[in-house]
């Protein structure tokens, strides 16, 4: 077992607390539950169903279908990594449950009706797609970081992306149906801009635990199906309910169909024996799902979103191929799960329209990512050190004896006993 | 291959074709559709939803949810033991199958209609929910007992558990929408009284197999966090449509979201280095749906479902380090998935307004269920010996080479040919 | 690593991209959304919903059911194969996501209403089915094709498909709700045919990677318990709604139920020592979905419904027990998922009503599916030699150092680099 200087046992536990403990005092204060009388209006991401339905709880089962991405979808993807599974689904889980927490507060304190924030399904849906910015983050950074870093990037991203979404939305009357770029491309350039200020120059040339197998690749193609299946959802619960919201399922139905294609066709294409790799499987079948997010529910017909799905499967996968190596050995970041090729690229094409605008809202965002990045890289965070990338031991009680013979079942791998070597 | 003395041959296909043809003879004789004409009223837990909708099926996707729950959440949880997740996910689903079954005729049989039980989907809904219960016993003798055992342990627990929910509704007129008491607790301590009826002298230094390993982990995490995200339709499935319906939403989801921050924190602070146990990760992240399940439907507002939440994960996670070895070692109670912690004492504390009440109910229930024990204890169903607990191959057909070449795929481990050693 | 002359890479891009390409051009011709003003009758399976609600969106909970069995359930049920898991879940994907566009295509060019077909949630629906048909006769080759070879068969099947399901529904007036005969009985009979034309000599013993291991089997399990879970919604999606449409909800629940313990009877019965086999549990405990499908909306009563049940899961388990080995060795028909015996006999048991008309059906159809086998052997499209059947290295990238030492993790098994042997 390789030895660390990346004890937890009190930075961690306190800053849990602590975090939670002040959430708890500030929803005492301010929120309440949506029930009864008048709702007023608000310029978050989903629309009050209200208009529709006197039922609360229309928009459950979308939320249900959002909810099982952010848990599932995202936290199994992330388990490719050979050794990493348990904080791949464990901290993703950690990072989620705290981040729509924090989420809902912040971007709910524009919009407060007597003071109060009243919680309804569709803030509790937004709520989780503020928490997607910090998972996709997260996989930028996947297997180089601490709990602790991790609880305070949560703290500040999901921050950050909620005066962003309200700039965004309240005052340049942006719509951005997907969050094309209100979530994936900010996610994505957030995380990238955190990896660069946590370059570790040791990492240059890999880890040897950064890769996958047989059974971690399994694993993975869990979360990559759940977050194909359910994209449809994610793309239209903020929609206008009726034809919008109809269409922004359709739309996203079509574009990750075309985008399957797309993807298997080139993944095979840029394999000198025409072989599929499973990287490019389980995240450059979806970005077409993020690609037709920003203009999910608008009238583009079937095939203008197979169009920009097929479109979104080929530069993912292109990018996978070629372009991580080139950001990782030209501009020193270190993208784990190449964010950059499913949310970044995809988000940007999506966001076409307003791309002008996005650079240069970009361009400011960074400069706040990057100082992020300088508090994350505070030491007492405990940041492991590169050679201690990848692996799970650190955080958490694994099995030593696993190690050497996991499937001699009979033979005393009791986790408890060290019956026998 | 161990020797064992567990042959199942003609028992269990026996007693599961006998129950499964008493069963199909009485459901032709009392059950029908709940279709067209009026709709009695009836003190089962789920509140007909006529009055809101004239649709059958607008309960059905929360129905889906609490089946996800059941044979998803339940089922892989318990794949925890390296050796023993065929058992774990299979028997589940066969209990389960079984329980709904038989769970809706006890239910129903004091709610018929013209002679009739009228099944629809609230029906439905409480049938999966007793078969929670004998879920729940299931993991807490998980690994040391035969198939037969636990399809007679089926039919006693759902039987006890059907008479007991009739009495605490209809005459002691207890609100329990979560059902902290009625289900978790009643199955927990039911679980506990077998397992200690069942106690085995041999297993008191523990069993080479009673663990886990990487991918065992892994699978388990999937029940987890189903369990965690379907929580809220569990404890609203039961609620009054409407207000009280989205209160249980919000406070499950707030509990379960301050849980988890604690479970973590706590599992960390435990553990010398600091380290996260993934047993605590699996299962006292959930203990806030357990606790707040009682009064989810109350006006406790979010911070109030928080606090319940950010309690049951201490206790939970304090439960699985120190509380569950006491339990074995001083009370001669093994209980393998730490039950207690999950679902008794969260249980308990979330059904602390009866308590005075429950504690009484629970000690003659107890004696029923040390009478179940002593019934299950009877030597001709097959109860496995010790050194074969945890071990699938003596109910399941698990190829032998496996156990010392898995990963050696390219050298002959057909299950079917032994084409090499 | 296995040499082979299977590269993919011209023709399986070319093949995928031209498909792509012809299918977005044809819905660029045919199709839109189905918004705003009026709907036409169509014949297709699903009936559309507009008398029932103005809502677009009240199938969406249905479809996703729908959605998760042909991805999660179809995809993982096949990963039972131990080195084939990446083609069972990743081919999966891939054929329903072409199955689908083409699928919706082919139903509804039928139906056009002033020359376009309209996209709604119900036809999203029936294209899902359409792919069943695919991923069933998948299962029957499993292991023994290019990925070349699959898309031809899923553009030859889902053709043949959708003539056929206009004949029967349009002209024949069947009723067959849960598409027992049209989906469940065609696929399997269609993928037999294949499967003898496709005949192996060499593999007449067997091969060494025609089989699962713990974990495979583990993986299996996923897809198993999804499928079982929501059959109902498969059933019942295409029911009228209302009373028709709860009778199929139920008749579902309860004929898996008593498929389920009659499954695992039969299991225990036909092994000399008792124990349960995997292969029955994966796949007998869901025959009582397929056979209950025909009659899901009638008015068979829940003991009706539990009889079917209880017949499917002992006639599928004994099928996989005695009736596959004799078919392979008799018949020349290699069944690798045993197909017939989960829909192919209880899709006939299912159709019983029909079953002479079928017959004749499935003879006429038999010879359509024999010439498209002969299509499909045409060397060209890179069918795998026999020892390189049940092998994903032939088509992934698959780390080579894994089949070695999987589990030695911190002895340089680095998928990029060899740090060491």
């Amino acid at each position: 077992m390789p030895s660390y200087a990346t004890n937890m046992r009190l930075k961690f536990p306190i800053l849990a607390l602590t975090l939670e403990v002040v959430t708890i005092v500030l929803y005492a204060l301010f929120v309440v539950y949506d029930t009864g009388d008048a709702h007023g209006h608000d310029g978050s991401h989903a629309k009050s169903n209200t208009t529709q339905s006197t039922s609360p709880m229309t928009l459950y089962p979308m939320f249900q279908d959002v909810h099982v991405m952010i848990f599932i979808g995202f936290g199994f993807l992330m388990t490719f990594l050979k050794r990493y599974g348990f904080s791949s689904v464990g901290i993703n889980l950690l990072l989620a449950a705290f981040g729509l927490q924090w989420g809902l507060l912040l971007q709910n304190i524009w919009h407060m009706h007597e003071g109060k924030i009243r919680v309804s399904i569709d803030r509790m849906i937004n709520a989780d797609f503020s928490t997607a910015t910090v998972l996709i983050s997260f996989g930028a950074v996947l297997g180089k970081t601490s709990p602790v870093q991790l609880l305070i990037m949560t703290l500040l991203e999901i921050t950050i992306f909620c005066i962003n979404e309200h700039l965004v939305v309240e005052f340049l009357g942006v719509s951005d149906v997907g969050a094309s770029m209100t979530i994936h491309a900010f996610g994505a350039y957030f995380g990238l801009a955190v990896a660069r200020v946590l370059y570790r120059p040791g990492l240059r040339n890999g880890h040897e635990k950064e890769g996958s197998n047989y059974h971690s690749d399994m694993f993975a193609m869990i979360g990559t199906v759940y977050l194909w299946m359910f994209w449809p959802s994610f793309n239209s619960a903020i929609a206008d309910p009726g034809d919008p919201q109809l269409r922004a399922v359709i739309n996203t139905y079509f574009s990750l169909a075309a985008c399957t294609l797309a993807a298997y066709a080139t993944s095979s294409l840029v394999e000198k024996k025409g072989k599929l790799d499973m990287v490019h499987i389980q995240n450059a079948t979806l970005a077409g799902g993020v690609a037709v997010g920003t203009c999910a529910d608008m009238d583009i017909q079937p095939f203008g979103a197979m169009l920009i799905g097929i479109t979104a499967g080929v530069i993912s996968t292109v990018g996978f191929k070629f372009l991580t190596p080139i950001l990782a050995s030209k501009l020193g970041i270190q993208d784990t799960c190449g964010v950059h090729n499913l949310h970044g690229m995809p988000g940007i094409l999506g966001g076409l329209a307003g791309i002008v605008l996005a650079v240069l809202y970009i361009a400011s965002l960074d400069f706040c990512c990057y100082q992020c990045g300088l508090v994350m890289k505070i030491p007492l965070w405990g940041q492991p050190p590169d050679q201690n990338c990848f692996e799970d031991s650190i955080f958490w009680e694994v099995q030593e004896e696993e190690e050497e013979h996991e499937d001699r079942l009979t033979h005393g791998d009791d986790s408890k006993n060290k019956t026998e070597a």
